[in-house]
C-alpha cells in the first residue's frame, strides 16, 4: 500500500512521511520477503550411495549437483525403544528418522510424529509454518501416505496404518513395534489413518503416490477419503498434465500412482544383486530405463510444479520437503540400478531447487537423509577372489559409463525379503546460509528441525 | 636482529628507524609467525566407523573430541588401474589413499607416492615442507613403514617392500599389483626399501613401531638400516621414556615395538565378530582392556611428544602426520573393540592437538581417513531374525555402556583371511581456518593436499 502510494502523484511532504513510516511498516507487515525452505530428503541416502551414484552418474573425476553445495555437516538418525524410552536404539526407519527431522523430538521405530510411550502428538515444521502463514508442500516419489510424507502431515502410532482398512497390521515381524491403531480410528473418536489425516490436513500440494489409500471409504461415514479431501478444498489431481497448470488450484493433492511410483532405472533384464554360488562372480551389467516408468512425472517436474504452485499462492514465503523415496525401497531390493537412478532424480530436483532459490536468494536449501543403508560399495572381484572366497551376501558388478566396474554388495541379513537399515551418521548438505543461520558440523537430525524454524522464524515449540 | 637492538639501549632516532623497518622485515624474514599444520589420519575411519565409536565412549547424546571441530567436508579415495591408468578402479588402499594425501597424485594400489605404469616420484607432503625449511615429523601407532606414513616418507611402487629383505613379495593374492621392488633396491642404484629411504629421509621425527625392519643389514653394505639412520643424525629411542625428553635430540626415530603397537582394547575373552550357526545370535559383549597393551605410549602421549619437540626444534613452523593405523587393522580383523578403542585413541590425539592450536593460533588441524571399511552399524537382532535369518557376514554384538546394544557387521568377503576396505567417501574435519583457507564440501583426496600447501604457503608442485 505505501509502495502503492509512492507510485501514485504525491507531494514531497507525503514522500517524506512515507519514507518515514515505510521501514516499520515492511518490517513487520506483509511486504516482508518472503522467505522459503526446500527439505530433500534422500530415503536411506547415505555416504556409500552417493559415492556408488556420483559413480556411475558423473564419473570419478565428475561431481553431482548435491556435491557443489557449499556447507555440508553429518547428522545422527536417533531414536529410541518404545517399551523404554530413555534406553537407545541405534538402527532407526523412515517414520522414527521423519519425526525427528518433522518434529524435532525423537521417537520409537514405527511411530509417526508421535511419542515413545505415551503417544503424545509432537508439531512438525509443515504445522507450524503453515499456522505462521507459510504455503505448505509435500512432494515424494512414494505413496504420500508413506512413512516419511507422514511424518510431516499426520499423528499416529503406526506408519502401516495408512488407510481406513490398515488400521490393525497383522504378523509384521519386528519387535518391540505397535501393529494396532485402532484406537485412533475415526469411529472411536481419534485422528483416523494416515490417508484421513492428510485429506483434513492444512497442507496446501500434497504430491505423490497412494491412490488408493484415498478410494477407501472413511471410517464412520459413507464417503472415500478422496471425498473428504475434495469436501476440505484440496483439488484432486490424477494425472501428470495436471501439474502444467497446477497454479489454477489453491490446494491439490496429487496421487499419480495407486502405489509407489515406479523408478527410473532397472537392471538389464531385471537383473538385481545375487548371492554367489559355487564362487562365481555375477556377469556385469549396466543400468537400463524401467519401461513402467514411461508417463510417469520425474521429482524434478514435481517439484518444479511445487515450487510454482507455492511461488504463486503464498505471500510470506513456503516450506516444501521433497522425498526421493525409491532410493531406499530399492536398496531394501537390492537393485542397485534402482537406487542410483532415484539418486539421479533427487539430484535433478535438488538442481531445479538450487536454481529457484538463485532467483529468490531467502531460499533455504537442505538436503538430508532419514537414515543409512545397506548398500557398500566394494571391490567388482575380491582380493580373496582366487582362494575360493567372495563376498556372503547379495552382490552385484556394475560396469559404469566410464569403462570400469563397481562391486556393490548388500549383507545386513540373508533372507529373501529385504535389506534391513543401518544406523551410520549421515550427509546434511546446505546451500548459502546468512551470517544469522550457522551450521554445526555435526548434529542429530532434531538439528535440522532447528535450522527450519530458525530460517522461518518460527519460535522451537516446548515438548 | 631487530629486536634484540630495541632491546638494547637505543636512541629514539634508532627506534623510529627500527619502527619504519621493522614491518618490512619481519614478513619476509625468519621472524615471521610460525605456521603448524596437523594431519590426522585415521586410516579406514568412515562414517560407519564414527559412529558405533561415538555409540560406545559417549552415548547417543555425547560427542566425540572431533565432532566439535567446526568445519566438515567429505573427500572421494581416488584409485586408478596399474595397467590402464586412465581407468577408475573404486576400492583403493592405504598406498594408494596415503600418497593421493601426501602428493596430490592418485595413483594405483600399493604404491607409495609413485605414479602408476611410469613409476615416477611424486613429491610428497613432508618434502616440501622440509625443503621450505618447516619441521616436519610422523607418528603412528603402525609400524613407520607402514602404507600411511611410508607414503609420506618414501617412494617405491610396493607398499611390503619395507625392508632389505622384503623387496620381493611372493604369493600375494591381490590382482594388478606389483610384487617386485628388486629393481629400485640400493644395491642396483635404486632409493631402496622403505625403512632405508626413512633412515635417509629429510624428517626430523618419525615415531612408531616397526623396529624389525631396521635391524635388517641395508643393501650392499655391512651397517643395518639402523646405523644408517644413526649416521643420518637420527636419535634412535626404543623406549617409551624416551618421550619424555624428547626435545634433547634434533632429530628422532622412535621405534617403540616390533611390529604394529598393540592396541587398546579387546572383546571380552578377546572375542570378535562371529559366523552366524544355526540362526543363533552371539552374546553381547563389552569392551576390556587389552593386557598386551600395558606399557605401551598413547597416541595421545606420542602426539604431544612430537608436538612439543617440533615446536621446539622449528623455527618456522612444522608439518606432522599423525595416523592411528588399527583402525583398519582391527576391521579387516573383524573385532569392534579394537576399531572403537583405536578411534578413541585417534580423538584424544585430536584434542591434544586442538589445545595445542588455541595456544598457537596459526595451527591447522585436519582429521580425514583414507579409505572407507567393511564395519556397518546394524540391528543386534534383525527384523527377520524370527523367520531363521541373520546378518550373512561376521556379525558382533556389543553392550554399550549405556546398556543398549550394537549390531555390527563385516561382510565384504567370506574367507576366514580379513575384510576389505570400501570405496564410500570419507569425513575430512578442519578446525577454525582463516579467511584465507576455504575449505570446498567435497573434493577428491588430492584437494586436501591443496588445501595443505596453502596453508603452508608452498607451491603446488606440477606434476
Amino acid at each position: 500500500m505505501i509502495r502503492d502510494a509512492i507510485n501514485q502523484k504525491t507531494t514531497p511532504l507525503v514522500l517524506l512521511l512515507a519514507a518515514l513510516v515505510a521501514p516499520a511498516l515492511w518490517a513487520g507487515g506483509d511486504s516482508e520477503p518472503k522467505r522459503n525452505l526446500v527439505l530433500f530428503v534422500g530415503d536411506g541416502m547415505d555416504d556409500q550411495n552417493l559415492t556408488i551414484a556420483r559413480h556411475y552418474l558423473a564419473g570419478q573425476d565428475g561431481l553431482l549437483a548435491m556435491d557443489k553445495l557449499p556447507v555440508r555437516a553429518t547428522v545422527l538418525p536417533k531414536t529410541v525403544s518404545e517399551i523404554s524410552p530413555e534406553q537407545p536404539v541405534y538402527v532407526g526407519d523412515s517414520a522414527s528418522g521423519g519425526t525427528a527431522l518433522a518434529t524435532g523430538a525423537v521417537t520409537s521405530r514405527g511411530r509417526i510424529a508421535t511419542a515413545p510411550g505415551t503417544g503424545e502428538h509432537r508439531k512438525t515444521v509443515l504445522e507450524l509454518a503453515a499456522a505462521a502463514g507459510y504455503g505448505t508442500g509435500i512432494v515424494t516419489t512414494a505413496s504420500v501416505t508413506d512413512a516419511t510424507p507422514a511424518s510431516f502431515l499426520a499423528h499416529i502410532n503406526q506408519r502401516y496404518c495408512e488407510n481406513p482398512a490398515l488400521m490393525h497390521v497383522e504378523n509384521y515381524p519386528a519387535k518391540g513395534m505397535i501393529t494396532d491403531c485402532r484406537a485412533h480410528g475415526r469411529a472411536v473418536g481419534g485422528g483416523g489413518s494416515i490417508a484421513e489425516q492428510i485429506a483434513l490436513s492444512a497442507a496446501d500440494l500434497v504430491i505423490g503416490g497412494g491412490r488408493r489409500h484415498f478410494a477407501r471409504i472413511a471410517e464412520g461415514g459413507v464417503q472415500t477419503v478422496r471425498q473428504i479431501a475434495g469436501d476440505n478444498g484440496f483439488r484432486v489431481l490424477e494425472e501428470r498434465s495436471g501439474l502444467e497448470d497446477i497454479r489454477r488450484y489453491p490446494r491439490v493433492l496429487g496421487l499419480l500412482a495407486d502405489h509407489t511410483l515406479p523408478v527410473r532405472w532397472q537392471g538389464v533384464e531385471e537383473k538385481k544383486a545375487v548371492k554367489i554360488r559355487r564362487n562365481k562372480l555375477p556377469e556385469s551389467f549396466s543400468c537400463e530405463n524401467n519401461p513402467a516408468f514411461s508417463g510417469t512425472p520425474t521429482l524434478e517436474e514435481m517439484t518444479e510444479a511445487a515450487l510454482d504452485h507455492l511461488d504463486h499462492h503464498s505471500d510470506k514465503g513456503f516450506f516444501l520437503m521433497v522425498e526421493s523415496a525409491s532410493i531406499d525401497k530399492e536398496i531394501h531390493r537390492r537393485n542397485p540400478c534402482g537406487h542410483i537412478g532415484e539418486t539421479e532424480q533427487l539430484d535433478e530436483a535438488v538442481a531445479a531447487a538450487l536454481a529457484y532459490a538463485r532467483e529468490h536468494p531467502d531460499t533455504l536449501v537442505l538436503v538430508t537423509s532419514d537414515h543409512g543403508h545397506a548398500a557398500q560399495l566394494i571391490r567388482e572381484t575380491s582380493d580373496y577372489h582366487a582362494t575360493g572366497h567372495h563376498p556372503p551376501g547379495y552382490f552385484a558388478r556394475i560396469l559404469n559409463p566410464e569403462g570400469s566396474i563397481m562391486g556393490i554388495g548388500y549383507a545386513t541379513n540373508n533372507s529373501d525379503v529385504m535389506e534391513e537399515h543401518t544406523g551410520t551418521q549421515v550427509p546434511l548438505l546446505v546451500n548459502g546460509v546468512g551470517d544469522d543461520l550457522r551450521v554445526p558440523a555435526f548434529g542429530d537430525q532434531t538439528m535440522i528441525f532447528d535450522l527450519m524454524l530458525q530460517h522461518l522464524a518460527i519460535d522451537v515449540p516446548k515438548p
